[in-house]
């Protein structure tokens, strides 16, 4: 998406051909601050100290970072040790150890000499698969938008959205924002509510990368969204989620499901964005799904800018607080799944499409 | 309601017998700073700089007010200057006006050489009625939480309240929180869960009062009511509220509703305390509350306090804001009005009660 009128990926190969550039995303929305990484280090420090982050992302720097290993040592031990190190940065990303298998499973059949070379590429071919699959999803939700722009005769169609599914947790589009996006490039008005999405204040990152775009929108609390929904304010609802389960019940960011509970109310679709590999057949329902509970500290402090324009944080409270980090939107709630297999309208639709 | 374990009013008469304090409410919850109030002018400006705050502590500070301008000159034309003097500090407050007139009232019918005197006591009987009304309030909604406490077989009751009707914007008990307090000195154990209430965070205020009093609690996210009433973690639902409507619907602060729609899908009781004089026979329904549209840095900018435990505000965005500040509660998810006139189930009820 734009950055300053500019298209760009959240990570990119940089003129040389062999090091990687990112976006250390510790300073967004605050600040837009590009790092290089040219070494397994690099790498390394930039995913355990979340200078980059959102699933896709971590895998695509940790899959350059095993090529910048085997550009100093091609070896089998080498290629085992890089990779040991990589997946030790988050060692419970999936994601981070499914690029990394995918990257040592390419390479590993090759000739030392030749392995350098091939990890980069392919390192390139998980960037470029996973732009597709975010456009397949933006692709699928589209026609939605579409539609009930017609309905509204030009006017602006207003969609809510909580914490940022967008697309600098991926490489390109994000899941939920893909939809919203091509949308406004294709010249449909619209107006973007962005749910600020405390405790950690994901909505920022949202208006940063809409008002980068383009989109019109606005910032506002959580509260809002029933009072919008009663003053017809609201079109659809579009969110990501962290987990799909097998019934098709949802587990998102904290929040979603007053929001699908208010858009039941009052006749507001609901929609769910989702790669395919969020779909999780081995949980049966949201029910099931261990909900992490996090500091107390994300609750009692807040983090923006002081008067000087600098990063800061203050405190709220000097009470206990309670910090649960996702709900469960049953599936009853979920108008749609906008996935990278189309527009799925129930459960049942998604286990056929993501079991082929 | 206590402070540092003595039991305290949010306004009192100094040891002078002639002056008055406040807390300066502008500083709370962060820093707790007693002012002395002995001119209209010392009143005046505490009222129109929100050094106090809330409808029937602002009476109360006006009706003192207008008791020290009597000291000083107690004829027609000055009592006449006066009243219009601190009327004019926040012209829209009812209650202002309602306490203003209620001294006038009281005093003009006096010798001059009286009035002062006469004044003085009449505004402690305004305080002495408010700190009855709120403990009539107490009163009925005691028993509703006795009975969950009974249930719960000496577990806590956990009780989830929104935006800060505490004593410290009445004179002492609030309305919300004073079924709480009354609980609490019962012995009965209570949990409270704290919404942190953006944009303004008037939970932190109310961990506050419940902290100061010894009442456990815990501060949470807006977002979090729905998994915890998913996780069958919320006994009840206790709010405020601005206006109740003639039908019975409760416009309240932004959100209440998110959670009332919560409420109702879990069978959690959702209850509203309110004073008869917030009763509106006037207003016929919800939709005939016009929603007060407040600044957008109140959602863009958020205040606590430093490292140095210095107070600070912070920006989140950029990007522009919306900020409605209320939102309607249907009658149809109100289990109960907890009222001075003891406690309510339907807004019929309301209306009869409130017309005796």
């Amino acid at each position: 998406m734009n950055i300053d009128g500019t298209a760009t990926r959240s990570i990119w190969v940089e003129a040389d051909g062999r090091s990687v550039g990112i976006f250390d995303q510790r300073l967004l929305p605050w600040a837009l601050e590009r790092m290089v990484l040219r070494s397994v280090e690099d790498a390394a420090v930039a995913i355990a100290d979340m200078a980059t982050r959102g699933a896709p992302l971590i895998g695509a720097v940790a899959a350059y970072g095993l090529a910048f290993g085997l550009y100093e040592d091609a070896s089998d031990a080498a290629l085992d040790a890089v990779h040991a190190r990589l997946l030790r940065t988050r060692p419970t990303a999936v994601n981070l150890r499914w690029a990394l298998d995918r990257i040592g499973d390419a390479v590993r059949p090759l000739a030392p000499s030749d392995r350098a070379a091939a990890a980069f590429a392919e390192a390139g071919r998980i960037c470029d698969e996973d732009v597709a699959m975010n456009r397949a999803i933006g692709a699928a939700g589209l026609p939605i938008i579409r539609a009930l722009a017609e309905r509204k005769g030009g006017k602006p169609v207003n969609i809510l959205t909580h914490c940022n599914a967008g697309w600098l947790a991926t490489v390109d589009w994000g899941t939920a924002t893909a939809p919203l996006y091509m949308a406004h490039d294709a010249g449909i008005p619209l107006h973007i509510w962005v749910d600020e999405t405390r405790p950690r204040n994901q909505g920022a990152l949202t208006t940063f990368e809409l008002a980068q775009h383009g989109v019109p929108h606005s910032y506002i609390v959580d509260n809002a969204g029933g009072l919008l929904m009663q003053q017809g304010l609201v079109d659809m609802v579009i969110v990501g989620t962290d987990r799909v389960a097998a019934n098709g019940d949802v587990c998102n960011k904290i929040g979603t499901y007053l929001k699908a509970l208010a858009a039941k109310e009052h006749g507001v679709p609901f929609y769910v964005a989702l790669p395919s590999s969020t779909y999780d057949p081995a949980t049966p329902d949201g029910a099931s799904v261990p909900i992490e509970q996090r500091s107390a500290d994300e609750v009692r402090f807040v983090s923006g800018t002081d008067e000087a324009g600098r990063l800061a944080a203050i405190r709220l409270t000097g009470s206990p607080a309670y910090n649960p980090a996702f709900d469960i939107t049953p599936a009853t709630l979920v108008t749609g799944y906008v996935t990278d297999y189309g527009l799925l309208t129930d459960a049942a639709d998604l286990r056929r499409s993501m079991a082929t």
